[in-house]
């Protein structure tokens, strides 16, 4: 999608400011940056131009996955980027749902063994 | 991505607002609605909770895609959609881009055909 606005986040940047108090900074570091595995709320924003066909941009239903097919074909005489941002901010895992702790705890166990 | 925000407009829905040329209305339609193919902008906006390894996300060049990659998957214990939004307008062909443009004329010629 050509240039990328690129925006990545991980916890312990968002609660650093207006933290006085480093005992608990640290602790918020040690509990959240350190696993390899984490839970992100990510934002994608796409803009562009497709040439298609009517069906397919009205069929309700299928259009959006009509349309990240195209993406993934990346730019050519039928796609041209307009605007591509992404975001990824992680969150502490105790604002994951409860299936995504689970998964989280499931997936730290087996890589540790 | 569960609940899909939609939205597809045709070109000439965006002019017929305070349009009171009848035969200027009816030439667009004639010139742009008819076609099967058209040019549209599109914009897609998607936010979602992602379980992920901290390389892929801190990864500028390839995050857009490996987001991609796992929104095509669908929801599981890994991705857990919270909204998205896609949009679809129909641009006249003389807005689109030179390259659009010639491929849109191959493209009709060879249907045509």
């Amino acid at each position: 999608m050509g240039e990328v606005y690129w925006s990545c986040k991980p916890y312990a940047e968002r609660v650093d400011h207006g933290q006085s108090d480093d005992t608990v900074d640290n602790n918020l570091e040690g509990q959240i940056t350190e696993p390899e595995l984490a839970v992100y709320t990510c934002e994608i924003n796409l803009k562009f131009r497709l040439i298609e066909e009517r069906q397919v941009i009205y069929n309700r239903d299928q259009l959006l996955e009509r349309l990240l097919d195209a993406i993934s074909c990346g730019a050519d005489r039928y796609l041209e980027p307009i605007a591509a941002d992404v975001q990824a901010l992680e969150i502490p895992d105790l604002e994951a749902s409860p299936q995504m702790r689970r998964q989280l705890i499931l997936l730290r166990n087996s890589t540790d063994t």
